[in-house]
């Protein structure tokens, strides 16, 4: 059985295995992204290998979806099938213990119903961390991006709240995503001044979406700063919303900042959306 | 001149010279702490090196105090003095571009008056930073203690209250530390939750005092977690104070958590103090 197979949704787990799923936490910087690639070491690779071994099995692991090179993640989810009988909250302990410090397994656990860690997960959740350049600590490198000066919280509400619904969101889609329709609902989207661990001013972007095209969090940030900075206002934003044309998107934030927060497998989380966008 | 008589309070800064001053952050896990020793990198030696080599000169800083190795810094003062004529503001600049990215200056000034970065030092505050294990992430490690469960607050500012104020803090002092005298001024102590950079409970210790002994502030830390622990009043935690016995001290906490935050050149600040505890 190729990779490519097993990761089909329609390949139904083997009777004699349980589906032990995990949540993960990682360091981008550390890692070239989540995903198995030829002569890279990826975060997925390095929990394979430890689970193989842990196993006796030849164990592949299935993300909720994959993070980019120095991309961080606080809530990855990922599924692997197993015959062996080590309880399933025993794996995130003996994971971390065999995992570098730059990998953390949070939770391990064996699901109840019908579980797919991609294909079941009905809401995704990106925050993006910023941090005003002369607020810079020793501590934030590769983990927060930095700006000359933070923008006007309210005018980048004045964006993101545009980009709440079901739309074509293809201005914000890198060339590179293979997908056909670039249709996806955003449930949340949210500008808010924070602290940082220290009580300097952190300025957070946190979106929650259906699911997101390649790039598409990086490209909505990059260009809502960059708006901010030439003072649009949100029919100009708008306007670049709407017209489904890449090259009306302005810079793509970098990946210092981005973090997989979390993935919600509950159906009923946002259920007002479905009245709201679509049940009219 | 040798590098102690130079460290001696009453050598007067030759008239040809400036006097620049430095605020200094930096990742303690890189560095075995602030003083230059034999054989070993410190944070002082890696920037007197780059000074010396920027200005031509055999450049001697003075930090407000030491850091031992492992202890983190927001806000770390020194100052040197110098005959180049490179104008003050833009020694920050120059040194981050040659500085390791775990030593950022956040700032270098001229100081108006008399001024030493040590003895004209009028409060130093100290954060101590502690997370419960299961909130642990790969950003934590080396720079927040985890413990298996957060105390109550409540319970720890009972202690915390009762380090305010003029006391002899032998109970809280390691054997290495050479000051005859083991009184020193607490101004403020006070444990709170805050949150750190991605949304979870992080336990905060702030702490600002005229001057610590030798690992003061990590001895408090630890009695103050272990008394919380074994469920102890303040009087308990009271009668450890004041017995002025080193034994009666419980765990030092671990460098991991402790940041030296900032320290104070402003004679007005703490004028309170004087009145509430030593005008009467």
């Amino acid at each position: 059985m190729s990779r490519l197979d097993w990761h089909r949704p329609e390949v139904v787990m083997p009777q004699d295995k349980r589906r032990i799923a995990l949540t993960i936490s990682y360091d981008g910087t550390k890692w070239h992204g989540w995903q198995v690639q030829d002569n890279a070491e990826s975060v997925e690779g390095e929990i394979e290998k430890v689970l193989s071994s842990v196993t006796g099995e030849d164990v592949f692991l299935q993300g909720s979806g994959r993070t980019d090179s120095g991309v961080h993640a606080l809530g990855q989810v990922a599924h692997f099938d197993t015959s062996s009988e080590i309880p399933a909250d025993k794996f995130s302990i003996i994971l971390n213990t065999k995992l570098p410090s730059s990998i953390r397994v949070l939770s391990s656990w064996e699901p109840e119903s019908v579980f797919h860690a991609r294909f079941t997960a009905m809401a995704r959740e990106y925050r993006y961390l910023i941090k005003a350049f002369s607020d810079m600590l020793p501590f934030d490198s590769g983990r927060i991006t930095p700006l000359r000066a933070l923008p006007d919280v309210s005018r980048l509400n004045s964006y993101a709240s545009l980009l709440v619904g079901t739309h074509d969101f293809s201005t914000f889609c890198s060339s590179k995503d293979m997908c056909e329709s670039k249709v996806r609902d955003i449930y949340e989207s949210e500008w808010t001044l924070e602290k940082d661990n220290y009580g300097f001013p952190l300025l957070r972007y946190k979106v929650v979406g259906n699911a997101f095209l390649y790039r598409q969090v990086r490209s909505m940030v990059g260009t809502m700063l960059d708006s901010a900075l030439m003072g649009e206002t949100g029919d100009d934003f708008k306007a670049r919303l709407e017209s489904k044309d890449r090259t009306k998107a302005l810079k793509t934030a970098p990946s210092d900042g981005l973090y997989l927060y979390r993935i919600s497998y509950d159906e009923n989380e946002y259920l007002w959306f479905e009245e709201e966008y679509n049940g009219r």
